[in-house]
């Protein structure tokens, strides 16, 4: 028998792991309730109608793909069969209709279309699940992992982008990550520069080059864009924008002074003022920084990216606003606007900050360990009325030796064992042991629950 | 452009639909907790090895495949790509080696022998993910829906059978569910009957016939079997097991002397004996049921079913012992005890007896209405404090005239309205309207939560 494995790029994860995962999820779903957003889940397969030709050619390999049941072959045409030797590409349309979810926000925008007369704007969903991408699996990088997404659609208010910056400080409170900066930055202010430069027929490459400044630095990115063909004034006028400053009145006049005339700096010098305003004063925690793009093609407004600072690791966040994310249903005109969390760099941030709860891993309060079979029949009733007050309670499920239980309750750093034995039924008690201190009282079995802290 | 839309048989959960659902599942997911469960998930995608083989041939038909990634076509050997222009199933294996998650047991299976290291037992889990198979969508039956399961590894102890029932009890409780049966029966009872009945060849069908007692009645059991060419004697054997009675002494007794000499009989009566034991007295709600066999091979002991007694519906949970479901993947010896809730059909029978609490779909406790732009960033700090609070909040994103405004709150069924005008804003304050009952008050502006029920 060969020994089981699990797919590259995905994972299992324990109750250790788990623990650690739902604390991180519960901190950011319950902060997204008190903004009032709503939970939405989508399924996890879509029609390939659905996700085709909305991330990209390069995302359209990655999606997983779902044979289609039964006799899958009945419905490729004959030529098609021939070539079906040869060519995936040609047969795959027959053999498959549906696909794995890529990420949460197509099957958002299909949802809204698809009930477009139930939903009632401005909506505001979240939505916390996997998604599956065909990528080369690599450290950090897998083919299974989970988005937390939240977005408000139906209205183009600032007052969004002031809340995703709100919730942003929320979150990391309710974690406990004090050192991050959320960079924020305006397409539009990208589209403004790239047309003073000239360049807008290169627009989408070189959002890209300048999206990599973090890693290449401002002379590699200057490289890349001299590579393009722009010329040194050309690749001047861009590069002055990449700086990374606090985010303030002064640069916002800055920006607005080196763009004056341009009709798109206009709009978004308008919408950094009004957040400017909305976030108010006090967010050291804000940077405008020139060098922030986000590849999605749908941004259109605001986009925003956050980056631990204490660690080194890429952003733990991002989103923008889009103006256009149902068009391509059907449904024109919605301006929404969007953030994610990744779960797994905020997993590895904590970890490597060991800043996760010490006692986040445990799972029952208390074993009670039975020293014979009648002392099994015994703790049930006590256990139970523990359970009733929320105090987490296992019975060792046989009579073994006191050591071996234990040694159990060890392992799972289980605090307080409630051992019964022939004495402790006589005197309707247990003996209850704390486990840590090595202490250990006779307590009347009826008052278990006042001495579990 | 086509209407976008969903593959058959799966589902988009509405913020009011996933309200109710998250009712459900943090009940069941609290419970399991407090019996020191802990949390568990596998990736939504298995290898086929894993899968196949371990749900009989109907079941390996209805799991769904993924397409390989990239040129799917290049591993096919040469000679079976000429077949690939007819036969699906020799093609198959060549194009996809993976498959989604077909239940939730293989799955922990699979994870305990490759973990075994790892795995302290008992080691107890609980798992809510979810499952896909390739089934006809009908009413009812989905092609990706929901399991709740908790099993214990590693332990024979029939304590495990007695924990499951009073979490039976537990979760019903605590989601408003008074009326149901917990129906048992002991898979080696079955086995005993047939080998008396002479009939252990046909074990298998035997199983599958008596199943659908509930459903064709004993005379279409009784036919069927006579079908399956078994003797008059023989059938009233079989039949004579059959009725429904409630769990007591009485019955155990009847039971061991109807059967008396058999060696599986007297497993099976020493198993009843003790859970009956561990149960206690005053369970009305456990009922012994000859007839339930539950398809699933891999039972080896005690078995359980849930049906919902004041709403017509099939069984709301199951579940049971079984003696080796590690052994396929090469641990051997490794006895476990699981259940499983249908989320699907609880949800549909507290949908019934409209047993959902009223203000479950309610996700905003307070609209801050402000009547224009200034208003908005007063409000933002009053918003926050709220939610600092828990106190779910948002602030109606444009300065729209108020009726728009609460009928948003309307259409959302939020209670409270803090309206904030010129006036509001001069005197520190909002104005704090509850919208069920139309009456409003001016409150200043650091005191609205104590108003807030």
């Amino acid at each position: 028998m060969t020994k089981p494995s699990i797919p590259r790029g995905t994972r299992d994860f324990s109750p250790v792991v788990m623990a650690k995962r739902k604390y991180i999820l519960e901190a950011i779903e319950k902060v997204y309730r008190t903004y009032g957003f709503m939970p939405l889940e989508t399924p996890a397969m879509e029609n390939l109608s659905t996700l085709t030709g909305k991330y990209g050619d390069e995302g359209d390999q990655l999606v997983f793909r779902i044979l289609n049941s039964g006799d899958f072959l009945k419905e490729v045409p004959v030529e098609k069969k021939d070539e079906a030797t040869g060519n995936y590409k040609s047969l795959t349309p027959h053999i498959s209709e549906k696909g794995l979810r890529y990420d949460l926000t197509v099957p958002l925008a299909r949802y809204v279309v698809m009930n477009q007369n139930e939903v009632d704007f401005p909506f505001k969903r979240y939505q916390i699940q996997p998604v599956w991408r065909a990528d080369r699996p690599q450290k950090g990088r897998y083919r299974e992992f989970w988005q937390c997404d939240a977005d408000v659609l139906g209205t183009d208010s600032l007052l969004c982008e002031a809340d995703f910056i709100q919730i942003y400080h929320a979150v990391f409170k309710a974690i406990g990550l004090k050192d991050y900066e959320i960079r924020i930055n305006h397409r539009k202010l990208l589209e403004a520069v790239v047309e003073k430069a000239n360049a807008s027929a290169h627009f989408k490459t070189i959002t890209v080059i300048i999206d990599k400044t973090d890693k290449i630095g401002i002379d590699g990115v200057a490289k890349e864009l001299a590579q393009l063909g722009l010329g040194g004034e050309q690749v001047n006028i861009i590069l002055s924008l990449l700086a990374k400053t606090p985010f303030s009145m002064d640069l916002i006049n800055q920006l607005s002074d080196k763009l004056k005339g341009s009709k798109l700096a206009e709009k978004a010098i308008h919408d950094l003022t009004e957040l400017f305003q909305l976030t108010g004063k006090g967010n050291q925690k804000v940077f405008f920084d020139g060098s922030l793009a986000r590849g999605l093609d749908y941004y259109t407004g605001c986009i925003f990216e956050v980056v631990p600072t204490s660690v080194k690791m890429g952003s733990i966040s991002g989103g923008g606003r889009y103006d256009d994310l149902t068009g391509v249903f059907g449904l024109k005109g919605i301006s929404g606007i969007g953030i994610s969390f990744g779960i797994d760099r905020i997993y590895d941030v904590l970890e490597e900050l060991q800043a996760f709860p010490k006692d986040n891993a445990i799972f029952t309060d208390v074993l009670f360990c039975p020293m014979d079979d009648k002392a099994i029949a015994y703790s049930i009733p006590l256990a139970n009325a523990l359970r009733g007050e929320n105090i987490r309670t296992e019975i060792y499920p046989q009579a073994s030796k006191l050591k071996k239980q234990l040694d159990y309750a060890n392992t799972k750093n289980i605090r307080w064992a409630a051992i019964v034995g022939e004495n402790e039924m006589q005197n309707n008690s247990v003996m209850l042991k704390h486990l840590t201190s090595g202490k250990q009282e006779l307590v009347d079995k009826d008052k278990i629950s006042i001495f579990i802290d």
